[in-house]
């Protein structure tokens, strides 16, 4: 039997259940990482479901970043520095990812409280997590201000990507589910994809 | 063995790999159809995988549309009538809701064109996607053009929800798994979540 609701409905539902509803009925989602550096070099990283493609050419992502109501590590971090990493969320080590939500003490070290490992290179100032078998490190672009609801629409250029060869198909494609990274469903659920079915470019 | 890739390595690439590349790279993508109607009531209906969620008091969603250089019969109508919808892509309808992404004439209607049904409640004036068992109705609230590359991030408040009564949970999340909801890999690859994990709100 197919449910109508209203905003007016929506509206006056208890806030979690709301919240839960809302996050879920979008769809899946990716699962990433995002590290920084603050000015004093404390390695931030924080869980984030809302990174999405703007381009290939230059290369650019986008994620949403929740409002400015409170402190947000990330979000100074990325302004104050002006890079960040997106790091792909495996298996292997979601729970320690998904622990990375947890609200720590702006001096603390989420790599070190969620037991991650910050990585590295000589041409990249914010942290890669260790554990994640697909890196990106990108400069941040743009950033946009939602008016309806005070989110931030943060736009970065990658310029620089790190994975495993063997990930890597001849035509350019990444084998997610060879690397175990999962998608995000809700605010708190997360799933396995398996592959059904590679399509042709469409014609008419 | 762990590959470094620098973005003037990414620029040099050949256009098809580094789109193959770039947009498996950030993780897997929610797969909804988005349906508009134009001024002249054509019922038009394109694949997208961008749609976002941007926050749940007042329901919103966002969704990246691509540069304006050759006309966007999706942005067309949302901005010349103000409504459209998001509409879960499942399974059982895929391979019609992926033909969507051709290059039809500007008064074919996808919906004849694929095979897919216009369904349509008093209350909404933007054609639901019949086959679809998680329908959302949106008002149009505000667009941003990212100055990166022109494309446009387009938000709507969900003021309207249409899905089946059995998937939702006493605490307000969907069941997506239970609906055949899919996920996105790269351009062209579809997959079927399965749930690993659903774990707490995360505490320090």
């Amino acid at each position: 039997m197919e449910k109508h609701i209203a905003l007016g409905d929506i509206l006056k539902m208890e806030p979690a259940y709301r919240r839960n509803l809302m996050n879920s009925i979008s769809g899946f989602k990716a699962c990433n990482l995002i590290g920084t550096a603050s000015y004093r070099k404390v390695a931030n990283v924080a869980i984030f479901n809302s990174v999405v493609h703007i381009g290939a050419t230059p290369p650019l992502l986008g994620f949403v970043m929740r409002p400015l109501t409170v402190p947000r590590q990330t979000y100074h971090n990325i302004r104050a520095r002006g890079f960040f990493t997106v790091n792909a969320v495996t298996k292997n080590f979601y729970e320690r990812a998904h622990q990375t939500s947890a609200k720590y003490a702006e001096d603390t070290s989420e790599f070190e409280a969620c037991g991650l490992t910050p990585q590295y290179t000589e041409t990249h100032p914010a942290p890669y997590v260790g554990e994640s078998p697909v890196k990106l490190g990108l400069q941040f672009e743009e950033e946009h201000h939602i008016r309806a609801n005070g989110t931030i629409f943060i736009i970065g250029k990658v310029v620089e990507v790190l994975f495993d060869d063997s990930l890597l198909a001849p035509d350019g494609h990444l084998n997610l589910v060879q690397a175990g990274v999962l998608a995000v469903g809700g605010l708190d659920s997360y799933f396995e994809p398996e592959l059904l079915g590679r399509l042709g470019y469409a014609r008419p």
